[in-house]
């Protein structure tokens, strides 16, 4: 009787082994796919970090690039008041001081110039008025060179000229308008005599 | 001979006891460090969904940017025909009908009244033309205050002046030309008086 | 004696594959839920990556359009000395020679015409200068269509002219500028007579 419920336990137990191994087994080679998984997913993970800190990286860019667009100008000859400006012996930088618009601060009314802020593609134009029998003439510069011009021998009447330029600035090229010996320009309140600009693109 | 199987029985129940014991401490230990991978995988990919998340915001602010700096207009006085505008007893808004492009409509060719669609930096510039001893003077004005005009008193000739200005605005903002008491403009289908303007970007 | 060795094994055996067993269950727990957490984060990384990608698709839309945008040129009319231009007998395109930029090189100095690289917006501008007594006319035409002009008749001093527009333009559009029957342009090197234009933005 005793060994027959020997023999029984041993069986039982035996039984267990072999399901306790098939389970093993079972779970060994769920595991290793497990492992296997996570090994993948880690690359993944890699590859979406790399990929992510790049297209973060041309955002920050873009962005930069965009803040860095942000650049106008715009100002007309007087605070207040009336006046004539010139006749001059030599040329004379025209110094705008009724500021409309100058995001960036790119333009200086201290001085009169536009000093680029960063290399890119700028649109720039100015407008000059004078009176009859006055001789109107304005150049824009860059870097003391003459790019456009507007010009009036003996006006009969109003003189309204402008001109208009766009132009390739290296950061630091500076732009401002220069009014001719013998010349006069004419503002008052109403502005008729403005200088503007402002950044296309960067390059 | 039966007590010697038992044992025998027991003695291989002991050592696949012994093996299976090894075989789970060696899972339990790949299963915790599964485990741990998997916290750390979450926590990344937490991080990446933050980060992703973000990138997206800010590639939406830029897209809606972009597609808010879509505003554009240009239009000349006349839609067919000549005629000369003038002079009136008082200031008038010249209304523009010939429309170039009105690219976000924010032009308004039943008013010539340009009304800001968003916060930003503007350019506008106008063109106006006169016949000969006909006063030609036009203002560009933001809310009622001019920003800068073009004034010929008695032309000998065909007057043809203009003006423009870079103006910082807040939705809302109206931005028209008027032509002065006792002045005249002409215009034929050749489009010498016009209005344009644009957004440079917002702010 | 032996019988009650027996026992004792056996009972130790038993004892241990019960607590196997309790591992075991433990163990195909926590797999169980590592399994369900890994195709969690299979899907999840799947979102990002779809996610991601559609990011990148757009970066690479507002990169390409930011390029696109990078249209622009000045020129003024004679590359050097000073020069009348006309009178002809027919409407003639004038050539602007001398390039202050040419960026994206839609502008031809061959033949006086920009040549729209894509669809978009536009802003074009041009400066006209006469001697005295000498008919100054010009007007822009975009596919042989008149857009905007400017006219003296007989300018008792210089004539300084210009006009612009904004249009919108279908990728290789023509747009220049022609010098009407009977009149003359004149320029020399400060560049009284120029064209500029630059796209706004894509369309």
């Amino acid at each position: 009787m005793k060994m027959m419920l020997l023999l029984l336990c041993v069986g039982v137990s035996l039984a267990h082994d072999l399901t306790t191994s098939a389970q093993l087994k079972d779970i060994e080679e769920r595991l290793r796919a497990t492992e296997e998984t996570l090994k993948e997913l880690k690359r993944e993970n890699e590859a979406l970090r790399i990929f992510t800190k790049a297209s973060s990286d041309t955002l920050e860019s873009i962005q930069a690039e965009n803040k860095a667009k942000k650049v106008a100008f715009s100002a007309g000859l007087l605070a207040s008041g009336s006046q004539k400006i010139g006749p001059f012996e030599a040329r004379k930088t025209l110094v705008y001081q009724k500021i409309f618009t100058n995001t960036g601060n790119a333009y200086d009314s201290n001085t009169g110039t536009f000093t680029a802020p960063v290399k890119g593609v700028y649109f720039f134009r100015f407008y000059a008025h004078g009176h009859p029998f006055n001789q109107v003439a304005v150049s824009l510069l860059k870097n003391n060179q003459i790019q456009c011009s507007v010009f009036f021998l003996k006006p009969e009447t109003n003189a309204n000229g402008s001109n208009g330029v766009v132009l390739s600035l290296e950061k630091g090229d500076e732009v401002y308008t220069q009014l001719w010996e013998n010349s006069w320009v004419y503002d008052d309140e109403s502005s008729y005599t403005s200088f503007s600009g402002f950044l296309l693109f960067p390059l």
